[in-house]
């Protein structure tokens, strides 16, 4: 039996249609919650999704569920993602999750597929946090990790609040139409990997087995400030000296834990960071992830054993925040790895660096994760690009995981 | 035959006067250079001045002179410093070397002392540079450092040009006032040290040799960002941990160097600054100053070796500005040590770190200075303090050269 492929041309147009969205000109969008751009992709959803024989409904957080019904009288298979980005972002984080999940529903209704359950196409609402903190605020509201009135009052840039926001797009609907672990019995995000490591393993899908475990801390060093000619250098206590010492411990120590970790010091601030004064506070940020907690302790345990005083200046540390691993649904991971074979596509199993909001979701119903690889590993950026090859691929696999889906509950 | 001593008293309503021009309430004062603060501590200085006699002229970029005639038609011996200060500075910065001088004419006026040469105190206008870039502005122009058509050009944060800040003072002069080879003959100034070392030496007085030789450098680091979850360890070029193997290289390096050696590395910029992302753009800064010009040459040496590719990111450098070690005129520099020893006060011979308009006057004529403490090496903070006692002795020793200088002519 032939395998049953997703629609290239109209993928395709999908991609040049959402990518008009925000357009920077440059390549990219900038199209932020609740933006006109992203009620603009929310309008062209809807347009598409009723065209396809869906039927739409919006919950009080304004995430958006295109639903096509079942033959039978069970709970919904869910897809999607986000339709929203950063500033200057690409045409694939998040939008690129929406347009498969269409994809899928659109070959499903076109080609006459029976499916016995429920198929929900989903927009989550503000998963990127670049308008309104947090990031996955929506997903995070209905699985009850934030509390929806501190939600509500977080503001952008201008004062308006994500409430008054919401209020105003339109897309304001009910609570009980939220996804429950009652009606949805399977969650499928697709998402481009935006990192570099299925592209330089030559791999078309990723099998994500989870999301990874993080801790975010953030060192300061307390010197003295002097005169960049005045103070001999025995006297010295300088913070970015410390601060260079403390990197240097932190790789030295880190690089013998497992290979899979990963860390990150992004952020350094020096103050008061001026060529003729030696600098007397400095801090910077630690970035740790690993999908085993064990290996995220032994990075704890690591920053507890950093020296109290580097160059003679204090050093102290505090976690910003942490997240435990995430695991996805076995068995569902088990079937993208199938389908990914079941096509002849190669892949390989993979964890999750950033957070998605399927992981959340993932505390609430059975839920996986599919990758497609990132060029050059570039996300959040307007060079941000999966090639139309591997977009339908990863289509592909969605359509047979949630047909697979469908069918195996006939066994139960 | 007993010491000559300046006022106590007197010197000390200087100070407690001059305090309130431009008195931030925090202990500091905010003194920009011809704002309405430092218009009033002209103007207090006119006053005092010519109560003691002298005649008051200014040069055409504000730098004002307050003479006493001599008993001979002779070229004049000056003094003084500037009155304007950093946003946030102390009230000894400059300031004291003009009321050191100031004290030093008074005392001669009032105990009648005989002087063959006129004696001139100096404020000199814009040395800090803090609202109109660059620093030593005024005695810049007059020594021929600066073109003075580029500095009246200079604009603060507001928009507003030096010269039309100049033109709107009332103290613009004319262009024959300037100091200058023909009609002046010596200028010491007296300044804070700015730094640890007269108070950790337990000395009363710095007699300053010259002003240190100078590089400043910036480094540049280019490597490639990512997401900090997505990218394996093994596959990044993290800038912000190959600045920190340049910071180490270079404090494993220069110290090496002579232990009079000052280098500093106060600025970093780290693009894009964010905990989530691998920086890709680092840059630092390196300023090294020492007397020796061969020291400050291994310094540039140092540099130069720096590897073209740390941590697998390009290292690139550029110098910013360098200057050239200055040295002070040897027999003024030996009447100070001299002086110091007369009084009983504890001294040593060393060279100043920071720049002064004396370093530009000695191009032009015989020139010295006279360094008195910095509790704690502060300057340039709200802090920053000198005692009345050692405000007193550098009075003193400043009254003793200028007398000295002034005999000294009579032997040629």
């Amino acid at each position: 039996m032939e395998n049953i492929n997703c629609n290239r041309e109209r993928l395709e147009d999908k991609i040049v249609t959402f990518s008009k969205f925000g357009d920077t000109g440059k390549g990219g969008i900038t199209r932020l919650s609740l933006s006109q751009p992203a009620l603009d992709a929310r309008a062209e959803f809807s347009k598409r999704m009723k065209a396809a024989g869906g039927e739409i409904l919006t919950d009080d957080m304004g995430n958006m569920y295109a639903t096509f019904e079942g033959s039978e009288n069970l709970p919904r298979i869910a897809m999607g993602s986000h339709c929203d980005s950063v500033v200057q972002g690409g045409n694939y984080d998040g939008i690129l999750g929406v347009m498969t999940a269409m994809e899928v529903a659109e070959t499903m209704a076109t080609e006459k597929i029976q499916h016995r359950h429920p198929i929900t196409v989903i927009i989550w609402t503000n998963e990127e946090g670049a308008r309104f903190d947090p990031a996955m605020m929506s997903s995070g509201v209905i699985t009850g990790k934030f509390a929806k009135a501190k939600m509500l009052a977080s503001k952008d840039n201008e004062g308006i609040t994500f409430g008054e926001a919401l209020d105003a797009s339109g897309y304001k609907g009910e609570e009980k139409n939220r996804m429950n672990s009652k009606e949805y019995m399977a969650f499928v995000e697709l998402h481009i990997e935006q990192g570099p490591v299925l592209e330089n393993a030559k791999m078309d899908i990723g099998v994500v087995e989870g999301v990874v475990g993080m801790v975010n801390y953030e060192f300061e060093f307390i010197g003295e400030a002097g005169h960049a000619g005045t103070v001999p250098q025995k006297m010295r206590k300088d913070a970015l000296f410390a601060a260079s010492e403390a990197i240097q411990y932190l790789h030295r120590e880190l690089d013998k834990l497992d290979e899979k970790l990963v860390y990150t010091t992004g952020r350094i601030i020096c103050s008061p960071n001026v060529h003729t004064i030696i600098p007397d506070d400095v801090k910077f940020t630690l970035d740790a992830r690993h999908q085993d907690p064990a290996v995220v302790q032994q990075v704890v345990e690591v920053i507890k054993e950093i020296p109290s005083e580097l160059a003679k200046c204090k050093v102290s540390y505090n976690e910003l925040w942490s997240r435990k691993t995430v695991g996805y649904n076995k068995e569902f991971v088990n079937l993208v790895e199938k389908n990914a074979k079941l096509y002849g596509y190669s892949n390989m199993r993979m964890y999750s660096g950033p957070g998605h909001d399927a992981q959340f979701v993932a505390d609430m119903i059975p839920t996986t994760m599919i990758f497609v690889p990132s060029i050059g590993g570039n996300s959040h950026c307007e060079i941000e690009k999966t090639t139309l090859d591997d977009c339908l691929k990863g289509a592909n696999v969605l359509l047979q995981t949630i047909l697979d889906i469908d069918k195996a509950s006939e066994r139960k």
